[in-house]
């Protein structure tokens, strides 16, 4: 047996082992009776371990040494050995018994997570937040870094990212955001949402949700949306994969968080087949992961041109909400206003809910702020950047799920995949041309496809930067962004 | 590390193996997307062959000697080397390759057997029918046998019982039952259920049936019920146990549907915590589970007392029912018809519907026939035995989900779950009194409380056979079973 032969036959079993793994967590958060934690943090622990030795094996070393030594570096199977081979070097520098025990953790905490939020009770869900930010210290020690500890972290999900690029990227963000919102608020045409909250039937939101990202191009024979605490997407297959969304009162949650998960479903769903259940199938990078996310959520999802074509099946759905023409509604849905909720808030106002938690990020791993006192830094930075406080913790420090999963150095991504989302869309244009035509004629096939062309069938073949300078002619960069924001706003508020 | 130690830490990790394939499983019946087939069937076939590997080392069979050679027999550390010793014996005479490739062909058959039984279409079922068949006769042949190679296949279900037993058990209720069902027909007063078919509510149906498990203990905090085309209940602890049912015309099916699972997952549930996730939990064998589902659903689920209390409930949930009175109700859901579908057979015909499986397992197994002949010899056999020939094979050959997860030597723990469901019940009334009183009051606290105590509390503590020996007093027979139906069915036609 050849090494490449030999490592491909390993990485079926490791990928088979972290399939099941994904499958136990889809289920806890969407099926999983309320006494199952501890047993399923039992099964998750085992085999998160398992899978670890599995990885770092002797021989999978062996093997992958040898393989690279084979293998033309830029064919299919060369980007294949790479990708194994950076997942092995950040794999091999954790301890097993890290890895065991941040996955117990995961479970627990998540449910503790879930009942702080619910009993806003912060001080129940410390002590498991405090371990977790220890385990990511221990990790991103063990990973290394050259300038801040932070750096080893946020490369696991955007790989050759650092903070100071983090940094740098909302310097640049800053004031022309906080003057967008403050022009808006001061001298903006009013808008008004007040029509989008009420007692929406759960069926009928499903419905018309599951809709909207069938015909956007999510594939629900190759995937499907369930219930869950915070929207999330998940798979183990290019044809099977999850998305989660949420109904509240007020109607935009579930479109705009279905919209968003679709996104990612799609991303996933279009990796080539034959990479299937392969380190090569799926996203690249949460950076261009969100880019799609917030493509279609935003750009899309929240444009003129997509209502045009779907505003008629939402009066159906909804008649309370017949009453608003595309321009009341569209106004509604793109309403500025500095809120608590990250994952409702309007694009202007997103980035500034992301460099609350950048910060505190940093201060958790840097040392010089403690998780006890997380609620109250919490507050003040929500008063200095939105200049709301958030009434209770509930609505603050514990409304995302990321850090009780120990998903540190993950929030930037999401501001990058901001800015990629505009800089994918300019490239887009200059090839095809009008797209708000498409939208308004409820043509998305060309706008998928070239997405698929481009992005999706990629995977992990290139690096996150490389991709990005192969689609659009450039690195990435804040200028399509603030020049798209800045354009629609100034234009829905009349500025 | 004592070998004991060692042992249980290897179980472990094939415990949580085992857990991981069966939720792909449970998720492959209830919610994956039909385009996921391929690739679960990789996973599963994957994981079902690491758990083999792991499970068949010389690792584990060097720690299993020396610890039985350290632990007393007669301890609970003892009865689990002991069903860890069977349970290992029987791998290991199973190839890996054949473990591996039937956990691949069980997806594949149970998609074609959906979509065979939507369509009618016996014959796009037929190849992987015959070679999960041949596959069969191949482990049967591994296993070994004394007298009739359907011994290996039932052992495995039911241990230490063999085809002589089930013929003899069938010996036993052949004359009896076929003559009770002549009176019935030919003398007794009669009962009708054409009201039980109509449009029902699927919510409503869900929330009557969850009631209803709810009442009689199933723990909805450890457990959940979903939909499915099959019904059925699975687990992978006993915190987590999963059962689901389906949503017909005819509503007795998701009622008793749902009371049956009901049984089976009580049973699981009741395991004691100290051994979940470890070969000591859980059924001791098929026909003890069988015991068990079919207690609650006919011996509790089908009596007068029982709707004594429910039957208000169940007209405010079906106000079309409410014009049943409990003796027009009880008669109805007591109908005694040959009938084509096993699951939705009445009490008195159910077993007929087990002979015929049995006879054409026998004759599989044995090569008397072939696969592509089954249609015929099903409809043959149904004329035989229930005077009915099947329009079509969707509600004949096709109707059971069993033979396409290589489940042969199943079917007759039915008919074992019958006998013993009425011999516990007798056990049970001589120690608590008037059990029809604690229904009519919906106390199901001390009928549950008794059955945890003798049966569900000893997991697989003792053989099948010593467990009805200590909890009866007697072997397996079907005294009490033929004494039981007849009274109630002869009480109920007027005979």
């Amino acid at each position: 047996m050849s090494a490449l032969v030999d490592l491909k036959n390993r990485l079926a079993e490791i990928n088979a082992i972290y399939a099941a793994a994904g499958m136990m967590s889809w289920d806890q958060q969407c099926y999983m009776p309320p006494g199952a934690g501890a047993a399923r943090a039992t099964h998750l622990s085992i085999l998160s371990r398992m899978a670890h030795e599995m990885f770092t094996a002797d021989e999978v070393a062996k093997a992958l040494t040898q393989a690279r030594s084979e293998v033309d570096p830029q064919s299919e199977e060369g980007a294949l050995l790479r990708v194994v081979q950076r997942d092995f070097d950040m794999a091999t520098k954790i301890p097993t018994a890290l890895v065991e025990e941040k996955s117990r953790l995961e479970v627990e905490s998540h449910e503790a997570w879930v009942a702080a939020r619910k009993n806003n009770d912060f001080a129940s869900f410390a002590p498991m937040l405090e371990r977790m930010m220890e385990i990511t210290r221990q990790e991103a020690e063990a990973l290394g870094y050259r300038d801040h500890i932070y750096d080893a972290v946020l490369d696991r999900y955007e790989e050759g990212a650092t903070a100071a690029d983090v940094r740098a990227m909302f310097d640049t963000l800053r004031t022309p955001l906080v003057k967008l919102v403050q022009d808006i608020q001061e001298r903006g045409k009013p808008t008004h949402d007040a029509a989008l909250t009420g007692d929406w039937d759960q069926k009928k939101q499903s419905e018309f949700t599951e809709l909207l990202a069938k015909s956007i191009g999510f594939d629900f024979t190759r995937g499907r949306q369930d219930t869950a605490h915070h929207p999330f997407c998940t798979g183990w297959s290019v044809n099977d994969v999850r998305i989660t969304t949420r109904y509240l009162p007020y109607i935009g949650s579930a479109i705009f968080g279905t919209l968003h998960e679709a996104g990612h479903g799609m991303y996933e769903q279009n990796s080539p087949e034959k990479w299937d259940l392969t380190p090569l199938a799926g996203g690249v990078s949460l950076g261009i992961h969100e880019s799609q996310s917030r493509l279609w959520e935003n750009i899309v999802g929240r444009s003129r041109a997509f209502w045009r074509r779907f505003l008629p099946d939402l009066h159906s759905a909804f008649p309370a909400l017949a009453s608003m023409d595309l321009e009341t509604w569209y106004r509604a849905i793109n309403q500025v206003k500095p809120s608590l909720i990250r994952v409702e808030a309007d694009e202007v106002t997103y980035n500034l809910h992301i460099m609350v938690r950048f910060e505190i990020e940093c201060a958790l791993l840097e040392g010089s702020v403690a998780v006890r006192d997380l609620p109250e830094i919490w507050n003040q930075k929500y008063q200095e950047y939105l200049g709301i406080t958030p009434p209770n913790d509930s609505d603050g420090v514990l409304q995302d799920v990321h850090w009780s999963a120990g998903l540190v150095g993950y929030f930037p991504t999401y501001s990058m995949g901001n800015l990629l989302s505009y800089q994918f869309w300019n490239a887009m244009k200059k090839d095809l041309g009008d797209l708000d035509q498409f939208m308004a004629d409820g043509q998305f096939t060309p706008i998928l496809g070239w997405l698929k062309e481009k992005i999706y069938s990629q995977g992990r073949r290139y690096t996150p930067r490389d991709l990005v300078m192969q689609v659009t002619g450039k690195p990435m960069g804040a200028e399509d962004y603030l020049e798209g924001l800045t354009a629609k706003y100034r234009g829905i508020y009349d500025l």
